[in-house]
């Protein structure tokens, strides 16, 4: 059946990258705008993305020793209020329900925007003992913030995501904790979405409400604007004194235990998006595509090729990859459009001529090489393109990266360098918030994270010229 | 490290059923009561026991073609509004939201009952033509319901489940549909689940607001009480019309659509527990059990013992079981209480005897039998003692629901059953809804179905008498 959708171009990156983003989350079917003004439907498209995300996350939670858990959806004033820091924060983007049925509550009741008070209530009843701990806990919720724009996958009132929650007996471990959780967030975005990261810390003024530490994951995407994708934070025993969670140590003595929590959302696919597409829509990180491979039979009334061509599906899926054949009576280069814009990492065409000679050919969406296959080593050959297609994408997306990360040590330097090039600025900071806040007003670009990594520029923050003690990374962000 | 916790004796069946309950899910750890009125944390173990049944579940939608999606969290009052049979049933129940952070909605929202409205605003805006359907959607998430009384997952203010919405061009392939959905759901009951079903259809009083059939699963308690554990709806063209869904059919004309939705939620563990349990506590369904086999090394203290049970453990797992070892130093009569009040189906013992024999000793939480087996069969033998620890665990409930379905003929007839020995009666039923309520009134029973399978016991209705053209059952229910 002739597909009667009409295949609109998407707008060119370089023209205007977020008409290009909006077309494309649209175009692919990724999202659609929900009646309910601020809210985002995910379509299967999208959802099935989020899916193959899930199922990498909860495998590595699970082998890191975390259990899953589901807290409550609402979270009653009284409760949000217990630490004071974190209702300062989150308070003012909470959505309130006032009534239940046809009664007002007496007390209103916010929507979970995050659930580290729920959390922490659970474990003032349950935690007794030393040998109650660790508690590693992760859900996989939708949590709510009421924001007043919004952007697909970017910024939603609601989005998925899940927030792991751990408890411990002391602050060492829960500081392992908080860096190992980010390190398998740093596993997932490189060795399966094909994204490069910039990980360090965040500074007080950009950490989470409540926390002592925030580590930070930072992305580059293709317009160079950085994307913060994930965080994992140390609270320290601040939340335990506020909800008075104790424990006996082996002494016997009643100790505050430490705790963390970390969160990774479907903001990753905008991430995924922004960094890997191109001109001609998405492009899918193998690893996570809904649709690894589409066989596309040519000629297909001819004898013979449709029959070969879902004999080769048949074979691709049974060696575990994810195989769509498109049967449809568009025309090739309709259909070559069609699954290009979706992102299918490989296509492989297959017809009576390649029938004839045993092979087909397989098409990588990342640069478009053709590579002739022979029909009975498909899966493995399959595999091997897939995989390939994946470090492409790493390997540009790290160049890009590094092409655009610039260490400065100026203001002037710093300003040339934003309005000129764009991209990550590396400098030396003195660690004063008033710093912070002076280069967003004056260069426009905000502090991503103090890194991990990397020689410190200069002995002087560029902002006050006071002795630096710090390396830090600026940019333009979502 | 000897486990501190207080060993509490748990409320017999017996004596009082609704605290055996009550004992069972709060000592197993599937649930806690949360500081948040009416709302429940699902703790490790409960939460795995529902990620067991979602993973069976979703194999069985999308191996039907079904695609998961995700809808907002809330619904405008207006868009909820737009379905009049839907509106009047739902809106009592909803909690509503009044303030997205200071600022008060121009329109009040409610967070999702239930998410038809949120479907068809959905394809109202995306399908266009009979090329677009059928629709076969379904969504993971928790809905909410503003309940008087609670009781753990029997009736939560909020709940997790899945609910599935298909759009379709005819009304017999929704009706196809439902019915198919409805078979999905009750061989997840009885080959997972290990409870036996009766299907039917509800009443018109009895069915979901806005459907035109409702088609029910209802399983029997160990308290001979009636469980409706999972529906499936079909609604015509209704909500089609209400929300201005069309397409337009090969003759180019437009037309209605016609849909469904069916959901099976948390509830089922509720039913789970109540089915198989015992005065020890849970007895777990192997098929969806967090652990199937728990290995208690006897004598562990000497040489070799641990290490044996350790390569158990690791060989049973390779074979893809879930498994774990109790390695604490709690006395084995505690390890036995503690796995046995978990429900764990089987608890493999290993001692310094048994390593020099080569064996190793099964024991079924089901009915305590003992098998002695060979160590380096024990993979396969385990799984054969799981499959027959379900065989026993249906054959029995089915045994409990028959011997506790009765026919009657009369009103004296079934006031007797109703207090003397309780269950499912199965009577005529002229039809009509006032006999509904008056056996309600006089007998204290709801009709649960209008069954597909069994003769109509009398011609006349008991309770007025007339000629009567059904089937029904009767029972008391949770």
């Amino acid at each position: 059946m002739a597909n009667t959708k009409n295949v609109e171009q998407i707008t060119s990156m370089d023209v205007d990258f977020a008409q290009w983003y909006t077309d494309v989350v649209t175009r692919a079917e990724l999202i659609d705008y929900s009646g309910v003004k601020g809210f985002f439907v995910l379509r299967p498209y999208g959802y099935a993305i989020w899916e193959n995300i899930q199922a990498e996350l909860d495998r590595r939670f699970k082998d890191t020793g975390h259990e899953n858990v589901s807290m409550p959806l609402l979270i009653s004033e009284s409760l949000l209020q217990k630490e004071k820091d974190h209702v300062e924060g989150f308070a003012p983007e909470c959505a309130w329900v006032t009534f239940g049925g046809e009664e007002e509550l007496e007390e209103r009741m916010c929507i979970r925007p995050t659930s580290e008070t729920l959390f922490c209530d659970h474990w003032a009843r349950t935690v007794r003992s030393w040998r109650d701990l660790p508690k590693l806990y992760n859900q996989w919720c939708s949590v709510l913030r009421w924001e007043k724009s919004t952007r697909p996958f970017l910024r939603h009132r609601e989005f998925l995501w899940q927030e792991g929650h751990t408890l411990h007996a002391t602050a060492q471990e829960a500081i392992e904790e908080t860096e190992r959780m980010l390190d398998v967030y740093a596993d997932v975005y490189e060795n399966i979405l094909a994204m490069p990261v910039l990980k360090g810390l965040k500074t007080d003024k950009e950490k989470f409400a409540g926390a002592e530490r925030t580590y930070t994951i930072e992305c580059m995407m293709h317009d160079k604007k950085a994307l913060q994708s994930c965080t994992s934070h140390y609270f320290g025993d601040g939340f335990a004194r506020a909800f008075d969670i104790t424990f006996a140590d082996k002494e016997n003595s009643l100790q505050y235990p430490f705790e963390t929590s970390w969160g990774f959302s479907t903001r990753s696919i905008g991430g995924v998006i922004m960094t890997h597409g191109d001109d001609n829509g998405l492009v899918m990180p193998p690893r996570i595509a809904p649709v690894q491979i589409v066989v596309i039979p040519v000629a297909s009334h001819k004898p013979g090729v449709l029959e070969s061509a879902r004999e080769l599906r048949d074979e691709l899926k049974r060696a575990g990859l994810r195989v769509n054949i498109d049967e449809s009576d568009n025309s090739p280069g309709w259909k070559f459009a069609e699954h290009e814009m979706r992102g299918v990492p490989l296509r492989i065409e297959i017809g009576p001529r390649d029938i004839e000679a045993g092979k087909c050919v397989a098409v990588s969406r990342v640069d478009g090489t053709k590579t002739e296959i022979p029909i009975d080593t498909a899966p493995e050959r399959a595999k091997q393109l897939l995989d390939a297609a994946h470090e492409l994408m790493y390997t540009r997306a790290k160049a890009r990266l590094d092409e655009n990360t610039r260490t400065a040590t100026t203001m002037d330097e710093i300003k040339t360098i934003v309005t000129e090039k764009g991209g990550f600025i590396t400098t030396a900071w003195c660690g004063d918030e008033a710093c912070e806040v002076k280069m967003k007003e004056d260069a426009g670009v905000t502090s991503r994270c103090i890194p991990f990594e990397g020689e410190k520029p200069s002995e002087i923050c560029p902002v006050c010229g006071k002795k630096a003690e710090k390396t830090i990374v600026w940019g333009v962000a979502y």
